[in-house]
């Protein structure tokens, strides 16, 4: 079996129990597979990217619609938010990898840095969010490749009025029970917050943001109602405001390195761009895997791949090449290579990573705290 | 019996029915009675106002702390706002009247026009509340003697950032129930509207909006709730943004010409500072009286000036002199006046004042779009 076949998924993401999930919930809301809108990347001139080859990014809503308009030469965004509540890590990499494909590939790209949720949901004080704002996200964005000349990076309570507006003119647009049916339990903070959010995704389009009507927001599945909500006040705006829908993409989610979810919480599982190389290396050791007991087993029944996080890294970051990681996940799945060897052959790619992009990063710290106008308070 | 007397509260406010509901109200919110205060302003070398004397400003909280801040020398303001959703009629009089003798004692006024709120509670246009806000509302203040020089005019979608940012810093320090107890059932609008009130009073304290700490807010007894919301913000907030409690005064509400609620929505009943002459006349001359059911009976047992909504007129607003109004009551309780020939003599009083207030409106017009930043869209 081979895990990247061009045009299909790879891992095949529609056997496991998780990816079962995937398809009910995708068959649930209406979220078509990305697959479909192969052809127009094509009449774009763009290649698919390699996520997408992978099978990572799964799923869109009105992609389609979007690369119509890249067609007929429109202009074309893709918007993204972080909350700075941590650390930068290879789950951030994902979303800031599709930003960078898109971006190569004409759409102008804003990136939001969710100041005001990181208070109201996690109580992280103005200046730090700042700082972890500037300093860990669009530091790393831009050392990763982003090019800040074709990105607008903004907090969101230096926004602006006309943003704000939106929030106030959202409040009137939705009942409590819809956004109960959205995002379950709601409390005056999270009302705010997805409204804020609803605001971040459309003020875009507004000409005094530049006028972005055709706008693709990258998330996870998890982030759905934000583009669900989105969609309904876009829709309940298309007269008055001119509101289009937001399209969407959607990737799996990165698990951490002992399986769970990733998280900035929980750091042993978590390798941060900023990682030294020796705690790098040791989380990365320490990684599980989807090897069997013992040796012998292993090169008698093979490892399983699809369970080891470390391969996770490899499918997601470290092997860029289709054929390097076809062998490595055939050398597992055949006993061929035992875990610790496999882990050491990523660990060099990861050190190599991490050295160089350790490197760009201090240079891409002072170009953000001199390119972002942070807020003051 | 007389309802003018220095330092008491005039028709007897602790005696009729609704008033008793004032005091329930008054001692299950801590509202402390306006007399309370009389000692210092005269400290502060402040004449009482007419209202106060007539026992229509009846109730404040915190007053003293702010005419003690005064005392020192600090700086002291009184805030208010209005939804641009109608006409300006003399209920509004009633608190301009309240800013203008704050604002001649040396407070500083702010006026927030609430078309964030217009647009969300009443579904008001952003041009209509815009052009309604100034024209309606502003321009009556100028006209009724409001000095706009020292009076900051704002619409609410046009506050500016750090205004914004209270609002989403606010959402955090509040919970759905806090919100339920004291506000009833909430909607998205009425979460982020009460929140925006709240930032609205509380946002001058903030050095970029005038860092006025003793803040005033003129309120009926049915806005109070914006009041302890504010109030429970500013306890929550006064580590982190130094913020302090706001005080306020308590107002009776003139009721309308019919006895109900004066409101535009029901303009047979309210005169608007507007009115041409011929339909206010017909309005104050339709008002529902105290007077008996004939002449014979009113001569015989004369009629219930508290009862009489033309009284209103003159208690609030027409009769500015005490002894004259002593007169009028005395006169109707007596017997010695009818009705029909009462309502003339107060329309004479009216005409006056709107053919006069009138003159004054074309220019305050011209001026308050002058002077007033509005929102654009």
């Amino acid at each position: 079996m081979d895990p990247v076949r061009e045009g299909q998924v790879a891992i095949d993401p529609w056997s496991s129990k998780a990816i079962k999930d995937y398809r009910r919930l995708m068959e649930t809301f209406g979220i078509r597979r990305i697959e479909e809108i192969y052809p127009l990347l094509e009449k774009n001139g763009m290649p698919k990217s390699l996520h997408m080859v992978r099978g990572i990014v799964f799923g869109q809503r009105d992609l389609d619609k979007v690369l119509e308009a890249k067609a007929r030469g429109e202009n074309v965004a893709i918007l993204t938010g972080f909350m700075p509540s941590g650390r930068f890590h290879f789950g951030h990499k994902l979303t800031v990898d599709q930003l960078i494909y898109f971006q190569r590939n004409g759409f102008k790209v804003f990136v939001v840095i969710a100041d005001a949720e990181a208070y109201s949901v996690r109580k992280i004080g103005r200046e730090e969010a700042i700082r972890i704002g500037i300093e860990e996200y669009i530091a790393n964005m831009i050392a990763l490749g982003l090019d800040p000349k074709e990105t607008t990076f903004y907090f969101q309570t230096n926004r602006g009025t006309a943003y704000y507006r939106l929030i106030q003119l959202f409040s009137g647009k939705v009942t409590m029970s819809e956004m109960e049916a959205i995002y379950g339990e709601v409390n005056p903070a999270k009302v705010v917050s997805a409204l804020t959010q609803a605001a971040d995704i459309l003020h875009i389009q507004l000409e005094e943001y530049g006028g972005y009507k055709w706008v693709v927001v990258p998330v996870g599945i998890d982030q759905d109602p934000h583009i669900r909500l989105s969609r309904d006040l876009a829709d309940r705006l298309s007269r008055d405001l001119k509101l289009v829908r937001p399209a969407s993409t959607y990737h799996k989610l990165q698990r951490g390195l002992d399986g769970d979810k990733m998280s900035s919480s929980r750091p042993d599982s978590t390798i941060f761009l900023t990682d030294p190389p020796e705690i790098a290396r040791s989380k990365l050791m320490k990684a599980l895997t989807g090897g069997r007991a013992t040796a012998e087993e292993q090169r008698r029944l093979g490892g399983v791949p699809e369970e080891c996080t470390k391969f996770d890294m490899d499918l997601y970051h470290l092997l860029t090449s289709n054929e390097e990681l076809s062998r490595i996940y055939n050398d597992c799945r055949g006993g061929k290579i035992l875990c610790g060897e496999c882990k050491l052959y990523s660990w060099r790619k990861l050190e190599k990573f991490l050295e160089e992009h350790q490197k760009k990063l201090e240079k891409a710290k002072d170009l953000a705290w001199k390119i972002v106008e942070a807020p003051s308070f």
